[in-house]
């Protein structure tokens, strides 16, 4: 199978989910505790996605990128690219 | 919470997966059975996946976009941009 741009696409999806969803929740000043109240799930649900241990489905990293105001292909890029509006 | 961009992004993420999907096998005139054969996955979860009834998990979407050769950010892509060379 071939595999594309592998020199800048070396993260698998759970690594990119893990590096941006902590890039992203730093961001906006939120704990993991404050994001988990915003998504209704469980803080420790959150630390595992952010250690890359959790096959997460999809409805909930669509719940993940709504609470953090980014589209849900932007928090699986490989070059998270920020709108300096979500920052704020 | 704050949405962004309703317009263009109206779909939401099985969605625009089923869509990408769909449109991204019939360009590589690929069966439902034959991607399902190349991601080690059943025909009826493909065909599933397609109707946008499944809640796909991260390493399955991720299985998926390998096999079509493009990028897991872009199967989500609110507008797929296709390669010409993953047509070919």
């Amino acid at each position: 199978m071939q595999m594309k741009d592998q020199s800048v696409n070396s993260l698998n999806a759970r690594e990119r989910l893990a590096r941006n969803l902590r890039s992203l929740r730093a961001r906006h000043g939120l704990s993991q505790e404050a994001l988990a109240d915003l998504v209704d799930l469980h803080r420790t649900y959150v630390g595992s996605v952010e250690r890359s241990e959790r096959n997460v489905s999809l409805d909930n990293v669509e719940r993940l990128a709504r609470a953090l105001n980014v589209d849900i292909s932007d928090l699986l890029s490989p070059t998270l690219r920020i709108d300096p509006k979500v920052c704020l």
